[in-house]
């Protein structure tokens, strides 16, 4: 019963599973044909099987991961069935006796070169299965032409039914409900940086709740947290995502994705992504720690509106990163709106810490919290970086530049970007002087009056 | 010219390359002997080729690999030659027109189903290439069945020429300069809590680094930071670190390790370490930070002796924990002694911080320095966390116990854990109190005459 519905849940999570499995049932029975209607194995005989051994071994779930195996094994033959031939009609010129010893000689010599030939990263990514086939072919045809003389209608007869094999699962991969690794990938990386945005937006939420005065309810708590845990496959996307870019490379053009569509690109944006789940992995060690000190959380209250702001605002231009992705479109100007935000809530939150008046030395109940400022202060850096990548992958990828008709408004209320200092000297006594950089916006600063001064001393 | 480099560096890296290539060169030399060998090749005929072909199919750089390569296939190819047999068994009751409707049926359903079993991720890591074998032969089997007639003497020829392929691989794996993948796996996670040791022993040297007074040689810092860098391999080693596991686990006894060892303890232990290195990653970005306010100079040397000892003694503590996995004997007492040692410097941290006299609420400018803090405080927890999993592993893999014959002394110097309070009421003008956990060794508390006691005051 539990194997029952892992299965069906396996099936629902991605229906494409149960597709591919039916596309794979569809191929081998196809090529069974060849065994079943006499005139084709009249032609074929017992070769045919390689057609059957073909299908099963490059029909892969993707249609780029099919294609390499298919091309990779298609040029391994084709190179190594040559090179046998040659190897052994060169063997043949040692006699009886020697012959055996040379081909012996050469397959060692070809084999050891070939297997060598894996490690080295480049061939290992993309060619690693063609140099197995290389070497698979090249013993088989020096070996065996030894014995059976009729060596090229055997090579003839092997190449025409791969051909077969290789042809029918190209055919069916590429036109029966086709799943596209460059597709997957896209996919992949939209919905990683999703995954980060809704961790920022969910943050603030999660890290001010003072359990003090509410009454919390610890399971919908609960779903919370593991609802923004989602973040953590990012952390290890790595592998499958190298794998994903170097299958689409070989997929040819489909749906919105040219032929050569700059696949790296992605990865180093998946990179950038992963940097940044680095920075949300030790920021999600400060969710839940409790703090009873009273220093610490009147501090806490002090850096929450800025706090909230760069998390949401980070949290949201993410968003609309992904979304420009996933459209295919040039990051609108509001990503830069909120990405600027998020820089004016920075401001805020370091002039909240240069000028805070701090009710006690005791800096260790605060420095977690001093900690989780600074950590959203490099996460809007690398949100920053993200958006030069996807930037950097519309020019590469000629994405649509389409301006959204409503565009974010400033959020102006944090843009006091003034730096307040309390004023101790002369006569003003306890007033203050506001200094203003001239440029910003200026909104309301909690009751006190504001000119913008530049620098003027405000004396009332 | 560069490729011949890069060959030579290749082999140079790791030698073992090298040996495998010639194994598997020797290996397939050996099989095509079944050619060669007139006796051989009458008993086995064409057929021979399955022997090749199973050689280089399942020839892999680890021991555990080709094992579970060459059982797969074994298993695999059993399972469906009678499957196949069954099925062709029961088609042929069907008569002349019937039997390849159902044989093609048959075909179709058992490769759907197995292909798509091969989503589940406990079949995909184990008897993947199984699942893919078995999908090969009943297809062949089923197929060709129909066709030949002597099927059971084909059966016969495949099943013992594939035997002579695995065994062959298994034997020349198994005993010519064999690669273990668990030991590999061992080496992995050994060199791994390595290089963050050496991170943290590295650390504090590079970032209490203060530009003004010293002459930095610029290529030499280069080459520091860059040796210290090797951490960021551990961020990715998840996918390499269970596929050796997974492969470890087919393996048989073999030097220190029984036949049984607790592989999985390894990935918990290896997935530890990666969470110290994701922390250790935030803390690499803090390095090079330029502080050129005075103020976070002030407060940078203030915490220099104490982050400097968290950050060493916890690397050295991970060196003992690294030395004790790779000589199976279980954590000394000494890798306790630096935890101890680190989470007395924590105290001492904390103690500076808590009565830190503020030289200006300049909150800003001290940070990054206050996050530093923060991070090394959570590095301490990740390494008793490793130092717990390996006791496990001690106790699960029965390590020895070996008391180190010299036991590191505790950093007295450090040990001053008590806490200073300036003191402004009452007489004592402008004296301190100090209070001294009783338990705790006392140093030397730079000129200030110290009493251990428990919390009585000292008054001078």
């Amino acid at each position: 019963m539990s194997v029952m519905e892992r299965t069906v849940k396996l099936g629902r999570d991605d229906p494409r599973r149960i597709i591919h499995s039916l596309k794979v049932g569809l191929a081998l029975t196809f090529v069974s044909l060849l065994y079943y209607w006499r005139p084709l194995y009249d032609g074929f005989g017992i070769a045919a099987i390689w057609a059957v051994l073909t299908v099963v071994v490059i029909f892969e779930f993707t249609v780029g991961a099919t294609l390499s195996k298919g091309l990779n094994r298609g040029l391994g033959t084709l190179l190594a069935g040559a090179l046998g031939v040659g190897a052994q009609h060169f063997a043949s010129l040692f006699g009886q006796t020697g012959e055996p010893i040379v081909l012996g000689f050469f397959v060692f010599l070809l084999a050891a070169a070939s297997t060598f030939s894996r490690f080295f990263p480049r061939i290992k990514a993309r060619y690693d299965y063609g140099v197995l086939i290389f070497i698979l072919t090249f013993s088989l045809v020096s070996v065996s032409g030894y014995r059976v003389e009729k060596i090229l209608e055997l090579a003839h007869q092997r190449l025409s039914t791969i051909l077969i094999g290789g042809a029918t699962c190209i055919f069916i991969s590429l036109f029966i409900c086709p799943v596209w690794a460059g597709e997957s990938l896209h996919n992949i990386i939209v919905s990683n940086i999703e995954k980060l945005a809704n961790y920022l937006e969910g943050f603030g939420g999660e890290y001010f709740r003072y359990e003090d005065g509410e009454n919390v309810d610890e399971d919908s708590k609960h779903n919370k947290l593991s609802s923004l845990q989602a973040y953590k496959t990012v952390l290890t996307s790595q592998s499958s995502e190298e794998s994903l870019a170097n299958f689409a490379s070989w997929e040819p053009r489909h749906g919105k994705f040219s032929f050569r569509h700059p696949w790296k690109q992605y990865l180093k944006i998946g990179s950038l992504t992963r940097q940044c789940a680095y920075q949300i992995e030790s920021l999600n060690g400060y969710i839940n720690v409790p703090t009873e000190i009273q220093v610490a959380i009147q501090f806490r209250r002090r850096i929450e509106e800025s706090c909230n702001a760069i998390s949401s605002e980070s949290g949201k231009a993410l968003r609309i990163l992904a979304s420009s992705i996933k459209t295919m479109t040039n990051p609108s100007s509001s990503s830069k709106t909120h990405i600027e935000n998020a820089t004016a809530a920075i401001d805020e939150l370091k002039n909240t810490l240069k000028t805070g008046y701090m009710e006690s030395s005791d800096l260790l109940g605060i420095i977690p919290d001093a900690t989780v400022c600074c950590i959203l202060i490099d996460i809007v850096k690398s949100v920053e970086k993200i958006l030069e990548a996807i930037e950097e992958l519309g020019v590469l990828a000629s994405f649509k530049s389409v301006e959204p008709t409503v565009s974010p408004e400033k959020s102006t209320q944090l843009l006091h970007r003034g730096i307040v200092n309390p004023l101790f000297d002369g006569e003003c006594g306890d007033h203050v002087v506001i200094m203003v950089d001239n440029e910003v916006e200026v909104g309301k600063s909690h009751g006190l009056e504001v000119k913008p001064s530049n620098g003027e001393m405000v004396c009332k």
